[in-house]
C-alpha cells in the first residue's frame, strides 16, 4: 500500500471538513427572520447559493476572467440568488450583503473533523487545498479550531481545482513529490483530478453534505488509496 | 494611538521569533564534528552563512533573477562559504549539503516567543511575513510549536522584503487595509518598509541576535507604534 511514504495530507474543505449546508442555512434563517420572511426555506437558499459555486469558478478556470478570490464569487452569486427568493438586492444595505457573504467564513466542522486533524497533524503536514481563499480559511479555522499547519489552496496556487495547477503548485510549495501527498475529499471528482497529478487519495464519505436526499458521492467510485467513513478512521488508516 | 484597529500581526521570523545564530551554530558544530574539524568556530560559520542572505535576495529583488524560494538561496550560499572554512564542496555528498541546508528549518524560538504568540492569537490573526519559504516556516513551526494562523510571506507574495509588494500583497490576501496590520520585527529597516506601505509597526529588541558584540538594531530608531523588549510585553501592549 505504501501509505508510509505520505508526508502531507491536503484537504478539500467545503463538505469534507465542514458542513456548509447546515451552517449557511443557519445564517440564511437569521437573515430571513430579520426581514420577516420566515416562510422561506433556508436549506433551499443554501443549495441555490452553492449551485452557482462551480459555474462561477469556470470563468476563471477557462481564462475568460482573471483569478479572483472565492469571496468575490460568493458575493456575486448572492446578488444573483436573492431576487429568486423575493429580495431586491439594491434595496439591501451593502454591509448586510457583505456580512451575509461572510457566512462562508463561519462554517461548522463535522463532529469528527477536529479530533481527526489533531491526530494526523502529529506526524504529517496538514493543510487545506480548498477553493476557498486564504482569509476565509483563516477565519473558519480560528472559529472552529482547525489546527492547520499552513493555509494552501486556490488563492496561493492562483488556480481553482480541478485544474492541475491547483494540485501541482501546492506540491511544489510543500517541496514534496505529488506521491508524498494525500488529497482528502468527500468528492470523487476532486480525488480523480488529484490522482491524475500523481497524488495519493483518501475518500471520506459525507452522505449528508447535501442533506437527506443526497444522490452523489455516496461511495468511493475510483481506485483510491484510502476509503473511510470519517476523520477518525482516516487517522486510524495512517496508524495515528 | 489606535492600536484597537489592529486585526492582524505579521512577523519577521529570523532574529525576531527565532534565534537563528545559536541554532545554526549548533548544527554547524555537529557538521564540523563529523568531519573532525572541531577547531572551527560554528558561530563564525553561522555569521558567514547569514551574511550572504541579503545579497542573494538582491538578484531577485532587482529582477535579474526570477523568484526562487529561500531554501535554494541558502543552499547556494552554503556552497559559497564551505570552501572558506576549508571544505571542498564537490567532495561532500549532495544529501549532506541538503541536510545542512535544512538547518534553517530547525531554528529555536526565543524563550518568550511561543507564549507571546499564543496570547496574541487569542484575538488577532498571526502569521509570519518572512523571507523564508512556506515549507521552511511549516517545518520550523511544527518543531517549535509556533501557533501561526497561516503561513504568509515572500513565497506567497512572490517578492522578498523590503519590496513593497511583500507587504502589500500580504495585506491583500488578509483582506485588510495595511493600517489594520502590525508588522513585528527586531529590525528597523523592515519596520521602515512596512510603515511606508501603511502598516502599523512594533519593534521587539533582540540585542543578542548577532551575539554579544551586536551593534545594529539595539534600539528602535523610527516612530514605531510599539517598542517592547519581548513578545510578552508585545501581548501586554495589545491588552492581551
Amino acid at each position: 500500500m505504501g501509505l508510509a511514504g505520505i508526508r502531507a495530507m491536503v484537504f478539500d474543505v467545503f463538505g469534507t471538513v465542514v458542513d456548509w449546508r447546515t451552517s449557511i442555512a443557519r445564517e440564511a434563517q437569521a437573515f430571513f427572520a430579520r426581514h420577516q420572511r420566515q416562510d422561506l426555506d433556508p436549506f433551499a437558499f443554501a443549495d441555490a447559493w452553492r449551485a452557482l459555486y462551480s459555474p462561477a469558478m469556470e470563468a476563471v478556470r477557462n481564462g475568460s476572467r482573471p483569478f479572483v478570490p472565492l469571496d468575490i464569487l460568493h458575493r456575486e452569486n448572492l446578488e444573483t440568488i436573492l431576487p429568486t427568493f423575493g429580495f431586491e438586492t439594491s434595496a439591501l444595505p451593502s454591509q448586510e450583503l457583505d456580512a451575509l457573504t461572510l457566512a462562508w467564513h463561519r462554517l461548522d466542522p463535522w463532529p469528527d473533523s477536529v479530533a481527526g486533524l489533531r491526530r494526523l497533524k502529529s506526524r504529517l503536514i496538514i493543510a487545506p487545498l480548498s477553493n476557498g481563499n486564504v482569509r476565509l480559511m483563516i477565519d473558519m479555522a480560528k472559529r472552529a479550531d482547525l489546527p492547520w499547519d499552513a493555509i494552501l489552496g486556490a488563492e496561493v496556487a492562483q488556480a481553482y481545482k480541478p485544474q492541475p495547477r491547483a494540485y501541482l503548485r501546492t506540491a511544489e510549495i510543500l517541496m514534496l513529490d505529488p506521491e508524498e501527498i494525500c488529497m482528502v475529499a468527500a468528492h470523487n471528482d476532486d480525488l480523480r483530478a488529484a490522482q491524475s497529478c500523481g497524488m495519493r487519495t483518501a475518500f471520506v464519505a459525507r452522505p449528508m453534505e447535501h442533506g437527506p436526499g443526497q444522490t452523489t458521492d455516496l461511495v468511493a467510485d475510483g481506485q483510491w488509496d484510502i476509503d473511510v467513513p470519517d476523520f477518525g478512521a482516516l487517522a486510524d488508516s495512517m496508524g495515528l
